[in-house]
């Protein structure tokens, strides 16, 4: 390897390491509807995409199935062999043991129960692999190329279907004691329900104002003579209406950002945090930011935090994935390296 | 010096630190009602404590020149001179910035705005300090000898006129970016007023379940036809006669420990956070706290926190403040060690 073929990966634990650049490495996306990857060289470029449906997809061998496929093409596609993908590392929607690399509880959306899915792509793909939870991912993402470049805390807080946050702390993911923290799709605000709901049922903050919940709220308050517009909408079909006018529709905005704004009010009094990203599909539409901003700003607060949009929208969580791949290399490299300089 | 007059002393960021045993520590508790100080030898152990009253008492100057009268009969009663205060802490009522050593803002009882506590103390006393909010302090304490001895995430949740938590997580109190997380007395839960409140009022959380909104709420149940108990009562007081068997005051605890439920079960979905201890004069009730972890144990949840009651008790946040000066000491001494080997 000539000098020419190395170069220098900052990483946060380990210092300066030297790895090759002749190698990729691929983020994995796995969401409810679709499977997504991206390869990168090493220095974090992309240099292709891959994406295909999920839907009617569920097992974790189906899932692992269509990453092998994916990967394969995308190596083809760049001419490279296997042995040139240096790391992978996938986001998967649920509470994730990133140090045991195992998928504890996926959301109720897909059901996965400890599925351990970093053996599962170390096996199927030939190289070392990290599985982190795809919101946490998501912040790494905005962290890294997006609306929270150089912020050391902020909430990375995704809207979709559910409701979930990732926060990052001094720089590094915040994940609890049981990996849990950040899962505020249960919180309790004035206006959600407040009898306990069951497991595997959405939780009381995303019934109200995830998109199904959104799409709800626009059901009941729906009225022939007091709108033109169907009684069938999506959240960000209604939000879309809002901007343009209707004002049943701007009274749906209004309580969705209303109850978002109390979760985040309440976010920023335990972790007193100056940086909040909206992402998700839902939580993206500008509508929604501006209309929560104006409420937070109706509130006597110490310290306002910030309220932005993510700027990798749906790339988010798909770049982050690709960070922490790099980052799996980096370590892997590192860890070699070591075990090199004992032997020698 | 000899060598039996040294001891070790471990600090968590410096690692081992060799400081003299021969002098004192101060630990200095400013409340509302009281002034409470109580003297350190360089073990941790209390060798004498002081009290006096704050009724009326408001200003920092007045405040200090009642600590200096404290700290004076506290060495008089042990025969030691002024110089054998090695440090003092002292917790204040309010967000406090720690680094600068400055009180920024006191809750809506004192008043304080952007007091710099450190040097007074240290102009007033000749000796380091150091200061942090009281609620952290009493984390501290309880996390050095008390209910949360060798927890490495916990959270202190202190409930008396006003509602305050000190987060602790890896090991060390976690304070935010502007020195204010975990001020969940403004929390917005179910039941909860939901309109901005102003600055300087009570926060939508204690201004329900804070021991004056837990009074009111009596007051507003209160019927002469449905209880033989007084209209006028303290918090504790209604929780006594709960326990005791009176419905009227059982339905003000039921309520009470459901809101309180809310607010633990939003802080865990944030955190993560294995236990929670309650303190302060209303929260270390033992009636609130089984009522409380019922309503808990009523919600699936992931991983239920553990719910149990400080031991300390109203000394929780002047052990915090002795820990707090003890590190104060050794830290001072590393600094001095260090700048005497610099200038070697």
């Amino acid at each position: 390897m000539t000098q020419s073929q190395t170069r220098s990966i900052i990483d946060g634990q380990q210092g300066t390491l030297t790895i090759e650049d002749t190698g990729y490495v691929a983020g994995i996306d796995i969401g409810g509807t679709n499977l997504r990857l991206a390869l990168g060289d090493m220095s974090g470029a992309v240099v292709a995409k891959w994406s295909c449906s999920t839907a009617g997809v569920r097992g974790a061998d189906a899932v692992m199935a269509l990453i092998g496929e994916g990967v394969e093409q995308l190596l083809r596609q760049v001419s490279a062999p296997r042995g040139a993908l240096k790391a992978v590392a996938a986001g998967a929607p649920g509470v994730t043991d990133v140090d045991r690399g195992i998928v504890i509880a996926t959301s109720y959306l897909m059901g996965w129960r400890d599925v351990p899915l970093r053996a599962m792509l170390e096996d199927a793909l030939s190289a070392p692999a990290a599985v982190d939870n795809d919101v946490n991912l998501a912040a790494i993402g905005e962290s890294w190329a997006g609306a929270a470049k150089g912020a050391r805390d902020f909430v990375f807080l995704a809207i979709g279907t559910g409701i979930g946050s990732g926060i990052v702390l001094n720089g590094r993911p915040f994940r609890g004691t049981g990996w849990a923290a950040g899962e505020i799709g249960y919180m309790l605000v004035p206006g959600t329900p407040d009898a306990p709901c069951n497991q595997g049922e959405p939780g009381a903050l995303e019934s109200m104002i995830g998109g199904e919940g959104i799409r709800a709220q626009w059901q009941t308050v729906w009225d022939a003579s007091k709108t033109a517009l169907p009684r069938d909408m999506t959240a960000t079909e209604i939000f879309d209406h809002a901007l343009a006018g209707d004002s049943l529709a701007q009274t749906v905005l209004n309580e969705s950002a209303c109850m978002l704004s109390h979760a985040i009010y309440n976010m920023n009094l335990v972790l007193n945090c100056p940086l909040f990203v909206l992402g998700g599909g839902v939580g993206i539409h500008p509508g929604l930011c501006d209309a929560t901003r104006k409420k937070l700003e109706e509130r006597n607060m110490r310290a306002r935090p910030q309220l932005t949009r993510s700027t990798l929208g749906s790339d988010a969580q798909l770049m982050g994935a690709l960070k922490l791949a790099l980052e799996t290399a980096g370590s892997r490299s590192a860890v070699l390296a070591s075990d090199g300089a004992e032997r020698a």
